[in-house]
């Protein structure tokens, strides 16, 4: 393969025009005129995915002995939330200061009496003109800049809640509607948010959560002894406020994450270590070096409960104000400790201590966590594979230099022309190639060249053609997505050949 | 491979208690109670259920011509449902009718005044007492039997309902009860219906909904042509009344779904030819004949706008009364007909026509829908792979039986003692199995005839070992699980060994 040359500045515009025209990825209900935030992936992006997590799952899970697999529901129960933090914040009403844009917790603002004349600075800012104003029935002003110019209330998580059980609580409220009216204003509150509780589940705003819930079943029944780790890939669902650039920011997505537990001391090694590897990961699957970059997160950036992480980013071509990319997170690489597992330990009543028969000791295991997005390594793949390549003056093609096993179609096979027998050879080819496995595409419908292109246009590695000389035992051409070179490959030797290359880069 | 025998009945107890104890399925956030009908696939589950998966894919997508995948969000517009069909009753407050069982829809019952004395038959039996009652506020009788002894209304759909968008619909409802307490019951309904559906949006009940609405994506992006296929594998949600019996019936369940087009005209032939694929297809995965059968459904069982609609039915250990088994359902193959192209065009304006190049005719072609399950296939091949065998007198062992493909773990890899270099061969070889895409575990502790036992109980085609003799370059054993013969290997030949045997199931 040559080496990819983009430096012609890919854009969105060019990618999504490619991903709708070619099938990649549309708008979700796009003839209802599409759901904020939310994708499909067609055919040839459906198989792309595929491919990124299955060698996702394969560094992480099958070519490993310290990791096992774990698939859990997406709905869990709500103490799980509990615990982990998630839900709370979930009664707390917030509100937005429309002078200085804070948000805050209302419970937690400075109580001043409705009718109080406060003043304060416009925007917030020291410099701001002086404002005098009455404060409102709310009673209280923005803890930021003392204003009363103030949003009304709203209960708000990033958690999609939803209710299981066959009664809708809207019923139980369209029913108590006259009781409600005869309480306060935090008492009705107070009162819908119990009714709604009682049936209310949460999509999981990560898979992370399913690892630590488990951890007792996996010990208990995979034999698995420190240091060991518990890989998961599936969706998650997070209210997003501003969703955006194609698949990188949507409410509902996928994610790739791994719960690595050591021991406690052994913890700052092994993050180092998670952190090589994840970067290398992209790396060996073909992402630019250039557009890839590790960044430790300042000591303000950090969860409380962690003691460490760092961002694999990758340089997408995202639109901003200077015309330039953007660097932006395809993966967190974190060093949570043991904060989860007691948290868990605490709220279920569990014993969560793993013991070392070895030592004899209990403890409870740091956690290691390299958590990936499914949908932005796909889009960074994608966009890190995009050329356009002028071959001769006037005469660009587009081509998607995926690294082969990322590729939706492997190899295309080609009759020359429509007779003479080519067309029945190259379909026993295509079908010998999907016999063994290897997504094939057979392709007929015009000039040789128009379809070098359009499979140039999705990826595929290996163009494979049946000519006249085939049947004289001259065997095919196959010729290279990227060199454009062809060499002559004996018809026997085609299934080995596209394997081989397979495995090379493997 | 010998012959399954598993005569002896196997109950859902034992497949539920090996689930747990070998890490196939466990409850959803068991530590906190479990969660109502959600499960989690552990470490071997989550690999049994990717091979089902995988092979319903290859089946379906990679080795066809005819068909090509899809992956949508699970979140779609609410336009999508309502076009469907699957919305309608959302508002329709439904009401249990405590004398016959029916349930109705309280706007479509007979309207009788409160304080009338209304006359009908205990149960709704022509032979039932007679009963006579006051009719209460509700206002309305049962139209089934005429009784007025019925549950209070309630709104119920099978959907799973959240809110997108960053307001709770809750925040408004406390902001707005005295307007609502000036109301009446219906007004109070609606309004509140009303402000919940400003950003309700649903979890999709099917994924079939998806292949209809992407139709036109697809025709215009991937060169299909009549007679085509679109599949997709992924989850569905719904709000089950009576979930049980372990994954069979769930909240959350995941689909392997395809929606073949069709010329009007071919759609019974076609019908016909996915009958016998589907039914073939989990008998080639190994499933025991007796226990599978096609279930043509009666006229009163088709949805009205099916034409005909088969169940492929696997006899489940599932207890009931008379301590036999149950016939269960694991996919539905169904002629949809035009309906829900009609619809969509319908419901979105757009034009779900297509162009015959060929003939220049335009139609809306039919649809033939082989719908599966994941997690009840994967459920059958667990209960049918479950095999208790009794080798000597009182000695008893556990085997699941697995076609290799769906087996979990391919290979294992013992040294014979812990001693004289065996650990570090056979961790060659098993790293050597692992490089090679051959999903193996190593283990060294304990007696070999417990490893093989170890192995046996979670469905291990092949166990290898080296012994004393493998340094003398006479090669390893290997043990196949079923028959539990073993026979001599050269250690170079191992990886080849595994992979004919697998192909041979293929």
């Amino acid at each position: 393969m040559t080496k990819k040359d983009n430096s012609k500045f890919t854009t969105m515009k060019n990618i999504v025009s490619l991903c709708k025209r070619r099938g990649f990825i549309f708008q979700s209900s796009e003839i209802y005129g599409g759901l904020r935030s939310c994708y499909d992936y067609g055919p040839l992006g459906v198989e792309l995915k595929k491919n990124v997590k299955e060698e996702w799952w394969k560094s992480m899970v099958h070519r490993r002995d310290d990791i096992v697999g774990l698939d859990c529901s997406i709905i869990m129960h709500p103490k799980v939330w509990e615990a982990s933090g998630h839900l709370s914040g979930f009664t707390d009403p917030l509100v937005d200061c429309r002078n200085c844009k804070e948000r805050f917790r209302a419970d937690h603002a400075p109580v001043v009496s409705a009718g109080t004349e406060v003043e304060y600075k416009e925007g917030g800012k020291s410099k701001g003109k002086k404002i005098t104003a009455i404060v409102g029935e709310q009673g209280y002003v923005c803890p930021n800049c003392g204003s009363c110019d103030l949003s009304d209330e709203r209960l708000f998580n990033l958690m999609f809640r939803t209710n299981m059980g066959v009664v809708d609580p809207t019923q139980e409220i369209a029913n108590r509607i006259d009781d409600l009216a005869k309480l306060d204003k935090d008492e009705r509150r107070a009162e819908l948010s119990k009714m709604i509780a009682k049936s209310a589940v949460y999509l999981r705003p990560e898979t992370a959560q399913g690892m630590f819930v488990n951890f007792l079943n996996i010990t208990q029944s995979s034999r698995v002894k420190l240091p060991f780790g518990i890989a998961q890939m599936g969706k998650s669902y997070r209210n997003e406020v501003t969703p955006g650039n194609l698949t990188f920011r949507t409410c509902e997505f996928e994610q790739m994450e791994m719960e690595f537990f050591v021991k406690p001391g052994e913890d700052d090694e092994w993050y180092k270590y998670w952190h090589k590897e994840r970067y290398n990961w992209y790396l060996n699957l073909g992402i630019s070096k250039e557009r890839l970059r590790m960044r430790d997160h300042d000591e303000d950036e950090l969860a409380h409960y962690a003691k460490g992480c760092a961002d694999v980013e990758y340089f997408f071509p995202f639109e901003n104000a200077d015309g330039e990319g953007e660097w932006a997170e395809l993966e967190g690489v974190a060093n949570r400790t043991d904060y989860d597992l007691k948290k868990h330990s605490e709220h279920s009543g569990k014993n969560l201590l793993y013991f070392d028969q070895d030592t004899g000791e209990k403890f409870t295991p740091y956690v290691i966590e390299p958590a990936a997005g499914a949908d932005r390594a796909t889009l960074a793949f994608l966009c890190d594979a995009y050329c356009e390549e002028e071959i001769k003056e006037g005469d660009v093609r587009t081509v998607l230099k995926f690294d082969p096993r990322l590729a939706p179609i492997k190899a295309a096979v080609f009759p020359l022309v429509k007779k003479d027998g080519m067309p029945e050879k190259a379909t026993d080819i295509h079908k010998e190639l999907l016999a063994a496995g290897i997504n094939s595409q057979y392709d007929q419908a015009g000039a040789v060249g128009r379809r070098y292109r359009r499979m140039d246009e999705v990826g595929t590695p290996w163009c494979i053609t049946v000519d006249g000389d085939t049947n004289e035992g001259k065997g095919v051409t196959v010729r290279e997505r990227d060199s454009m070179e062809q060499e002559r490959i004996p018809v026997e030797g085609i299934v080995d050949y596209v394997k081989d290359r397979m495995l090379k880069t493997d």
